[in-house]
């Protein structure tokens, strides 16, 4: 039989991924890459004739990003990996989440109706959209008050970022436009939708970020009433209630997404997908045990286990959301790469960056090098890795980083190991709460931006966890993903797979580095970890507690500071 | 009457000051510095002949340094400054300490004896030489289960800084060098006993660092013999009872220290005194209520009382030690613009070190000019000051930094601030708890290298005491004060002064900057002050705190360490 391919499209927040992907092998055959025009939108609407200023928090996107996405990558990769469109059998997507927009009812944006444009909230809302902190603290008190039953399926409190947050948002402060959207639409869902002219809503997005499941469905009308009158029949006016597990098929590729794609129309295309749950299969992990962990700017931990257990801070549990047949459980660092970011361009003297110049490498590298020759506990150095709050387990925005230990000897590499150590710390917290709730993890199989790219780093995971560690063989699981999904879509009849499981047994691949932990190395991180956790209580489970008081101040501060630069404009006049 | 001139000069870590000073009016008429030949010596013996390493945390120098710094700065400073030798009255001196040395009963330093100038302990040990931890451990136990009067003069614990704890380790480690050594003494005494060919002993260096007091004397032999039985004897075998007040002449000039300065022989030499507090009527102090703080790499806390009283982690109380006629207190802060040097060359990035190259100023001034900016609590951060462990009001050596509430956009003015802040809140502690035991303190007179150099630290200092803050005239107060010592010494009859209060009312200065707490910034500062505090006791007053254990993994991590250089260069033979 010839080669067959599927593509998979990683639609992330900067950019756009298309993959094309062997599909008896998984080999990676090409790639392409589109920057969205208009990026993450977080100052003004990119629109002519009206100045639109956003406000503080906000994060818009442009759906037409996506689209020019799909017409500038696919036919890119398909042309570099000089294959037959004809051998291309099926589509698929990973997106960012909760990224959601209001269409019309025909799925035209409503950014795109030209009496809405310059309407922020008619735009789409990216995941990291934060205005929606009210309706958020709404959804949760009225959620507690009530007793809902879905709630600890969510660790207790759902997020800003969450797709009932930002709907309410829209109700809130546009109501117009929310009257106006015959859809509220995950933008995943939208993609899909616009390449097969078919609305169809996926269990992944449904279940982690709109509190379905597939026992109970959508919280009940009682429930949205209660939020407030108008959002009560938000599911029948304005959602669907018909959710397909990840690598069902949601239609065939319409004759106009042909067109924009070069690919045959009415080859599947299978439901949306969320990039970091879409690595799971991509990662070689199918079922129970084996706790994918994404690790980039943030983390984002994916288990899967035979039944739901409720497990302390975690962002969800939901069944079929990652692998059909099992219960996918999330939990998230909310920043990782992003504490190692801050601390090479905020923190660290001119010393290391001299030589990352002359080395023609990364100050990363240099601190790594210096790091790594330390013995565990030689650094004298604990850390808090909450420099952006803590996701799970205490799911607190208002939770920040600490430093203890230092005297005039230290240095930036003892300070770049302890922040690494503090975020193993923070990985074995959570390893530790699934474990106490009951659900099973042997095993981390790392992916994304940071293992391939930090041994030191992953070997620091190994000591702390006490876990062996793999490492997934793509460097692009979510589009790796996608086109394993897009491979199950097309079925097996069409030369793709009858389930995920199989797809992952021969499209996914591990890394050859792998990690145990080191004998020796394990006592010293125990008794390190038990201080980690002794600061993590202290710090973090008392609501009068230091930090809280920081935030205060600094929240008053913010509020004089607004003041004055209100005055000052004044005073210049 | 022509004008009358003293010469102080002050005995320093890396060199020694002349500065020759007009008696009726204290201008600082000259000045000149010589650096120690041997400076420190924490490496090896300066020696020929011989290879002798020092172990870790040695301090030594070599006695002939300060003769050399007398034969090149005296004269220099009557040269450079048009004196007439003859005009000058008088000389006074101020030293480290507990700088001391072991000597023959003429006073020749023992490693000036040849058959002990191989031998480290025949020299002398400055006041940071860190290697008596044993022995000052045996001594506060020892006095602790012995009920010793004076421990509580001294917060309930000495120093292995201190004068027995380095006595005994002469002992302990090298009993035929206490055998051979006719006196031991203070580096402040030896250098007037050079001067003068007369022994003598100073009030300040005996009651701060050899526990003597003006009521009782020194610990008695029982407590010294049950030390050691070697050790019984001390007292009357190797010092000397004899303490006088500071100002108090010790004898004149001999011929041939008036060989080596070519001052007149005959002139009167104070006794011996210590730097920082021969600051304290360089500051214009000389009675109670206003806090000298003498603030550089580290802070010393001098205040005055009319009484005794036992204030928590003090230094020590000592009548006449500062001022003869009252009580003086000593408290201390390790670490102050050592942390902010770590600081800059150590956590600052690339960013702030360009515009102090391209503006040929320092990082400090370009981090100030920025945090400076920030309001109080804006920065929302919290740090502790332990940087060097903490000596007042904890009196821990292995408590270590902190900071808290770092996030990904804090930078490095707001830690700086953060920095800044800590150690103001320090100074407070220290504040609050003399006034808790009943000794005023109403003001802050700063002097030492910082206060002239960084306007917004002192304002923060004000704002976080509450207390109006001046700042000395003089930049040089310890040798302004052993000139003004010399003065008196020399007395009302030679153009001198009959009191140090009177010498205080001509010669000392303040300048003219002086800071107010600012009333907006009280409130947030009362809040954060009383944050520091709980931070302040969780983690320095819990023997099985976070700290300690950090502590305990560092110091195990560098005997792992010690073992594996050990093995190394055996490997690689």
């Amino acid at each position: 039989m010839s080669t067959r391919f599927t593509v998979g499209i990683d639609f992330g927040t900067a950019s756009a991924r298309a993959l094309l992907v062997d599909v008896s092998t998984g080999r990676e055959v090409a790639t392409s890459v589109y920057e969205y025009r208009h990026g993450v939108i977080d100052d003004r609407l990119p629109i002519d004739g009206h100045d639109v200023v956003l406000p503080p928090d906000w994060a818009l996107q442009d759906p037409d990003d996506y689209i020019r996405a799909l017409q500038a990558t696919v036919p890119a990769v398909v042309a570099e990996g000089g294959a037959d469109p004809a051998a291309v059998i099926g589509l698929g997507i990973a997106f960012t989440s909760c990224t959601m927009l209001p269409t019309t009812a025909d799925g035209t944006p409503l950014c795109n109706v030209p009496a809405l444009r310059a309407e922020p909230h008619a735009w789409v809302k990216l995941w990291k959209h934060h205005a929606a902190q009210p309706e958020a603290d709404r959804i949760n008190v009225t959620a507690e008050r009530r007793g809902e039953a879905w709630l600890p399926r969510y660790g207790g409190r759902i997020s800003s970022e969450w797709f009932f947050a930002k709907a309410l948002q829209i109700l809130d402060e546009a109501p117009e436009v929310y009257a106006a959207a015959g859809r509220l639409v995950e933008a995943a869902d939208w993609i899909v939708w616009q390449l097969t002219g078919v609305e169809s809503r996926n269990a992944c997005t449904a279940g982690y970020k709109a509190l379905w499941s597939k026992g109970t469905g959508f919280p009940d009308a009682g429930f949205f009433g209660a939020l407030d009158p108008r959002l009560a029949a938000i599911v029948d006016e304005k959602m669907c209630r018909t959710i397909l597990p990840p690598g069902s098929p949601a239609g065939g590729l319409s004759e106009i997404a042909a067109g924009w794609t070069g690919l045959p129309a009415g080859i599947p295309v299978a439901v949306g997908n969320v990039d970091a749950h879409a690595s799971v299969p991509a990662a070689t992990v199918t079922g129970p045990g084996r706790m994918v962990a994404v690790m980039g700017t943030s983390t984002c931990h994916l288990v899967l286990g035979p039944d739901e257990r409720f497990v302390e801070g975690m962002c969800g549990v939901v069944e079929d959301g990652v692998i059909p047949g099992w219960f996918g459980y999330e939990a998230g660092q909310s920043a990782v790469g992003d504490i190692f970011g801050w601390f090479t361009e905020r923190a660290v003297p001119p010393l290391y960056h001299a030589p990352a110049r002359d080395r023609g490498t990364s100050v990363h590298e240099i601190l790594a090098e210096h790091a790594a020759a330390l013995l565990p506990g030689e650094s004298g150095l604990l850390a808090l890795d909450w420099w952006n709050g803590n996701r799970s387990i205490l799911v607190d925005v208002d939770l920040t980083g600490l430093l203890i230990g230092a005297t005039l000897a230290t240095d930036a590499p003892a300070i770049y190991r302890a922040l690494i150590e503090a975020t193993a710390f923070g990985t074995r917290a959570i390893v530790d709460a699934f474990v106490a709730a009951g659900v099973a993890v042997d095993e981390i199989v790392a992916c994304g931006g940071l293992p391939g790219r930090n041994p030191f780093l992953m070997q620091v995971y190994a000591d702390v966890t006490g876990l062996p560690i793999s490492v997934a063989g793509s460097s692009q699981t979510p589009a790796l993903g996608a086109a394993m999904f897009g491979a199950v879509a097309a079925g097996r009849d069409r030369g793709g797979y009858g389930s995920i499981v199989d797809a992952a047994a021969r499209m996914a691949h591990l890394a050859d580095e792998a990690y145990q932990p080191t004998a020796a190395h394990r006592p010293v991180y125990e008794i390190l970890y038990r201080e980690y956790l002794r600061l993590h209580d202290l710090f973090g489970r008392d609501p009068d507690g230091v930090m809280k008081t920081l935030k205060g101040l600094r929240v008053d501060a913010a509020a004089q500071r607004a003041t004055m630069t209100a005055r000052e404009p004044a005073a210049a006049r």
